[in-house]
């Protein structure tokens, strides 16, 4: 009964903040917070909470670690990272195309649980 | 600086149950509560509440009716939100480009702010 694409979507990738970290991480082998906070327009905070929902989830892996003297936290999508973002995408793949080839919906074209 | 495509999407629009609200609406002169709660796997109160804030942004009307002697209320997106979910689908297209198109991440590939 629940056929609709957004159905399928997981709120913890399709959240547009986790959206972007995903993206992100699986176009490089890590990325560092720095980075992801001023690409993503995003406080330490917000990003450190994302980071932790992705992070209990499997989809990526947070390491503490040095650039020369100076302390980075480099974040990595994880293998179920990027299954999870590759089944966000197909769904969105799928509502893009939607768009394309709409429905022919006319002037009495009613969307109702007897039609 | 907050250049990330994901930046562009509007909460309000993207969310998963909004975003199907809108997708059936935009493909329908109107749509049934019953029908886009059984489409969208929602409860009553649920649905509710995703349509009080889409409605309170303009994005979509809602209108209690009757059909026969059965009091129904009907769902219509308004141009402006039509023009919304335009430009989430806009973005939606862009995100599943770059997918198609990645980046060459290499071994030491990475993503921090002085690279």
């Amino acid at each position: 009964v629940t056929e609709h694409p957004t159905n399928w979507l997981d709120e913890i990738v399709h959240q547009r903040h986790r959206l972007g970290i995903l993206t992100i991480t699986a176009d490089a082998k890590q990325a560092e917070f720095g980075y992801l906070r001023e690409t993503l327009g995003l406080t330490a905070g917000n990003l450190s909470r994302h980071l932790t929902v992705l992070e209990e989830a499997g989809l990526v892996e947070v390491e503490k670690g040095y650039k020369g003297r100076r302390p980075r936290t480099w974040v990595r999508i994880t293998r179920l990272g990027r299954a999870a973002l590759a089944a966000e995408l197909d769904v969105l793949a799928r509502l893009v195309r939607k768009r394309s080839s709409p429905g022919h919906a006319t002037e009495s074209d009613e969307r109702s649980p007897e039609a």
